[in-house]
């Protein structure tokens, strides 16, 4: 609806630029180069469907993202316990999902997954080649993961887990953070080849290192934000703001209590959440 | 910072427009009609800054709305227990809170409008007048509430209670429903003056009405979804698709239990939290 009538204007732009020279030449001078950087920008910003989902229950977002015009869709860290709530929404919407990716192999939920392969047939899974879980599509730093015109480039942020990556939208401005970066926070690293070292690096070379205004949809967040800034976490973020040193003795130092579902999770989502399910989920994907 | 760059943006098509009549005549030429207002709406899109908020016990959406130049900020529906969580990200964000509003008389939780007020000094409360309820300020259907350079229509949209309201951003296209319209459903209509044949004309006259891109921001959602469209709920609303008739007997049949918190929720709403606090609560504001 709104976005055809963006993909009109931005349509009539390519127009006006191959049918009128001159006029493009005028529209040129007087507009560019930021006014041009900011149509383009915001024309291929609206043309991305664009929705955050919550489990209440083990604090999760799950995000669906779509390409308005080709409806090619991806889901990026669903929870088995909602795949029908995910798979009705890209129904309703008229989306053909296309990826379901992980950010990693995740230790507090079970991932939809498995079962949203079932639910919405022809959908791959996807997660990091180096997690060592098992998926239709293994994907490394560096890549891109399209849907319709958009994309999500992979960036490798190890720490919390070996395997985390963070996926980034350069048209949405935002960056998809998983356990790595939280708001005001981040992902434990004492289990699952944890390293805190390692996450204050790659948190500030993959993640801090985007423009400030970017916005930060991490994997879970337990006081009802829904997001933060690239900026806000530089100057906010109560560990990461710290010296490495003193982040790592923080980090080595916070006496959690060992994951309540980590037994359960980690089989099922070492296979996206195909197989090793409890019985109550693994009938689900069966019937 | 990224609100900047836009507001260079903008200052830069003003600039062209006054300095360069010749230009702007080509530029107005070649990209108007429908790609000036593109560029004009999506400009004061993201002039504003936007957070919603989630308190997971009573499944309620705040959201915090302010011009990115001025730093004017409004609040709408916040919740007592979490009022410290909003003046703290008010403050990081470097806003001044203006008005704290709330859509309607809350049955299901205790506004955070008094504390704000103690937390924020200089904030004023706002409410519908047909509430009944005491505030700084009472609002009338047709009215707006302005933050800096933008502003809020107030629609009337009785049903759930007599008194509630709905906050439109056209800038934003978007619509802060309250407890009128919920995501795939809608307030119930069996206490505080609640009439399912009000809240069935109210939500069609006044937001399903709306353009069909319009974004539904409501005050709860109970299943993890965090926005809808004006076109969705018109294509999937379980209950407001029924034709009338249907609607005030599904609504008149739901059998729900009496709210649990109503009784210690409703004496300290109608005055906006300020008073009539439980005791603990009322410690915090005395404190």
């Amino acid at each position: 609806m709104a976005m055809l009538g963006f993909l009109k204007s931005a349509g009539r732009v390519a127009r006006v630029r191959n049918s009128s020279p001159f006029l493009w030449h005028s529209l040129r001078q007087v507009a560019a180069p930021s006014l041009l950087r900011m149509m383009s920008a915001l024309a291929s910003q609206n043309d991305v469907i664009f929705r955050q989902l919550f489990d209440r229950e083990t604090c999760t977002y799950t995000y669906l993202l779509a390409d308005a015009k080709t409806k090619e869709a991806v889901l990026i860290d669903p929870v088995i316990d909602l795949a029908e709530r995910d798979a009705k929404l890209v129904e309703e919407l008229g989306l053909e999902l296309k990826y379901v990716m992980n950010t990693h192999v995740h230790a507090d939920h079970i991932t939809g997954t498995g079962l949203l392969k079932k639910l919405v047939p022809g959908c791959q899974s996807v997660i990091a080649e180096v997690s060592g879980a098992v998926a239709d599509k293994l994907i490394n730093h560096g890549e891109t993961v399209k849907f319709g015109d958009h994309e999500l480039e992979v960036r490798s942020t190890p720490g919390h887990t070996n395997g985390c990556i963070s996926y980034v939208s350069h048209n949405l401005k935002s960056v998809f953070t998983g356990d790595a970066l939280l708001i005001r926070g981040c992902g434990r690293t004492d289990f699952q080849e944890g390293s805190a070292e390692s996450l204050y690096e790659s948190v500030h070379s993959q993640i801090l290192s985007l423009p400030e205004d970017y916005i930060v949809y991490p994997a879970h967040d337990y006081k009802g934000n829904t997001s933060s800034s690239v900026g806000e976490e530089k100057q906010f973020n109560p560990r990461l703001t710290k010296p490495k040193e003193e982040f790592i003795e923080i980090m080595n130092n916070l006496g959690l209590p060992y994951p309540k579902k980590i037994d359960i999770s980690l089989p099922p989502n070492k296979v996206c959440g195909l197989y090793n399910l409890p019985d109550e989920l693994a009938a689900k994907l069966e019937n």
